[in-house]
């Protein structure tokens, strides 16, 4: 029985943590009993941090302060909970993870992928995700989704372009590597969508139990 | 007339910050208006990520997040303050700058030197100060004046041999550049270090006047 470190991913509205709780308990069912975490946060300093990064200023935050700002929340939840946790054999599901940064700031702000990918292998070494949920959503949908749910952040008021740019470097990535992501068709209804998580729910179960 | 990037370093209690009033002072009384900033800070995100690291936590915080953190507020540091003032043409003087970061993080907490020069690349490019002072003063001396100043942050609780490493990067890095670095003893009275800083403040003004 080893560690196994599973992210959820999509754009605002596309119900990722909803869906994420909907996972735990049907894994839980089963005797397995994941832990929950989110980025950007997961400890307190990463949680400060996160607060830094959500509030609103009267300057512009730079984009390379944005991104440092991600991976030293980022650093601080691999090296006190998610290393920890896998080394101890756990199920690690967490809300967003890197694939966030490549699609927000890298799609959305248009930063370099090459420079995310540097700080990628600097914050992480050979750390990646075993499998990644990606929770596909047309824009309209999401935003409406968010909208209705309550004030949004310094994210969540970017504009459709932005959010079609987020939307689009999820699914290429999830498209190159047909191994490590899943897309899941969050569109419908949540009975729809629990459906659509049915198998991947077993796959995990049948790692767990092997 | 170009702009001159100038930093001041040193460990606690070496007088950087009353220096170098003195020092902008006495350009002032020349007609060079200098820009004085300080790091970790010098724009409000920059002071508001200055905060998370300053402060005291249950969690200990990991020293990839610490380094990221701090590159994360020299990122907006120099893109909203320093490049733009210098490409008026300013004198810019900031209260610390990657120097420390080598110093604190390298020497001191034992970080990869080759890690933090990746970050240093990575934000900065090819920007490095014109010209460094760093403030030298025996380490004991330096703490008695530390502690007598103030309450301690989370740097200044450090122990004696994390200064002496501290120290000691910065003479290192001052004896490898001595066309940057100038050492200034800050073992003696104000006095005496306003006489050893007469001959670069003298520099700083032909370079201004030129």
């Amino acid at each position: 029985m080893s560690g196994l470190f599973i992210t959820f991913e999509g754009p605002e509205g596309a119900g990722k943590s909803t869906n994420l709780q909907f996972f735990a308990a049907a894994l839980r069912e089963s005797g397995c009993d994941p832990l929950l975490t989110r980025e950007p946060g997961g400890t307190p300093i990463a949680e400060r941090i996160r607060e830094v990064l959500l509030s609103h200023y009267d300057e512009p935050m730079c984009s390379d302060a944005e991104l440092l700002l991600m991976f030293a929340a980022r650093a601080q939840h691999i090296d006190r909970l998610i290393r920890p946790a896998l080394e101890q054999g756990q199920v690690v599901i967490s809300d967003r993870f890197t694939d966030a940064t490549y699609a927000y700031q890298g799609g959305g702000r248009g930063v370099a992928v090459e420079r995310i990918a540097v700080l990628e292998d600097w914050v992480q070494g050979d750390l990646r995700p075993d499998l990644t949920l990606v929770f596909d959503v047309p824009v309209e949908i999401g935003m409406q989704r968010a909208r209705a749910r309550s004030e949004l952040d310094r994210f969540e008021v970017e504009q459709t372009a932005f959010f079609e740019a987020v939307r689009r470097t999820y699914l290429d990535r999830a498209a190159a590597d047909p191994e490590r992501y899943r897309v899941i068709d969050a569109s419908g209804s949540l009975e729809q969508v629990a459906a659509a998580m049915h198998p991947v729910i077993t796959q995990v179960l049948e790692h767990w139990h092997a």
